[in-house]
């Protein structure tokens, strides 16, 4: 397994994986991106989160079909769908908007970066339907699915180029906003 | 410095810092946490993005006013605003919501944990009235704020005990949904 060095190393070499292999996933590398997830931050502390852990295979598979036919999500030997609870969540950041898609935003990407350091891939999942995830998986009407990621170890072909990226001058404006 | 040896000792020393010192932050590590920022995946890639950087002491003050009187927020050498161009994010995650609030969680928690690992300490800023912050900082109608952060090295008092956090069997399902 690579070692890292600093966090920016983890960063820069986190790629998305769109091929897996279907080893298992060991106990221990399962307990530390979970927790990686569950110790984030969120507003308020409220942690209106639940993840589920889905590695039934006819569950993937609908899964898959569900995001779009995306059927490399059904490759891994974990599918992981992002939960909030809407209403635990803090409702005003910024005075206009609800806090649960940052909170849980935050909190999978813990676990995105964790499972990079680990040697496991993931995928941010924003392509699907929401309700048909939600029927797949038992979702209550007030809980939205933010995203998904499969994760399981890179497969043949999964070491694709690091897409680019706006410069720091592009980005980054001082004391006002800039275009 | 503190070595952290793994991200997990990084995400669980974390803490929201509400005391700051008034020492410069060194050039290296101002690089080093925008680059955190900047280096974040997005939906479709799109960094729908901007992060303004502030040092000037009248629109800090303004800014911790703007930020509900949380007037630690001006004590910090820099300020950190988060913009989204909304009309450049991914319009359907889920099929339901846009993407924006997703992809700039990411990045600042990115920078957040990069802070963390420098010895700079940070603070997740949700409670702001958002036209107050885009007047100070000349933001327009159609880019959004999502959060702000101070950064800036701990200050007296700013070791404060860790907040709980749910357990696992509290957060996580297997295969669908649980209560």
């Amino acid at each position: 397994m690579r070692k890292y060095h600093n966090i920016m190393e983890i960063i820069t070499h986190r790629r998305s994986i769109r091929s897996y292999d279907s080893k298992e996933i060991e106990a221990e590398k399962m307990d530390y991106v979970l927790n990686a997830f569950r110790k984030a931050p969120s507003a308020k502390n409220l942690q209106p989160w639940k993840l589920i852990v889905i590695k039934d295979r006819h569950k993937k598979n609908d899964l898959a079909i569900a995001c779009n036919n995306q059927g490399f999500i059904a490759e891994a030997p974990v599918l992981l769908a992002a939960c909030a609870k809407e209403e635990e969540a803090y409702g005003v950041m910024g005075g206009y908007m609800s806090s649960y898609p940052i909170d849980i935003a935050i909190a999978l990407e813990h676990l995105i970066l964790a499972a990079a350091e680990q040697g496991l891939g993931t995928c941010w999942i924003g392509a699907f339907k929401e309700k048909l995830v939600k029927d797949i998986l038992g979702v209550p009407e007030n809980v939205r699915i933010v995203a998904l990621t499969p994760l399981g170890y890179p497969g043949a072909g999964a070491e694709t180029p690091k897409r680019g990226r706006k410069s720091i001058s592009e980005i980054v404006c001082y004391e006002k906003y800039c275009d």
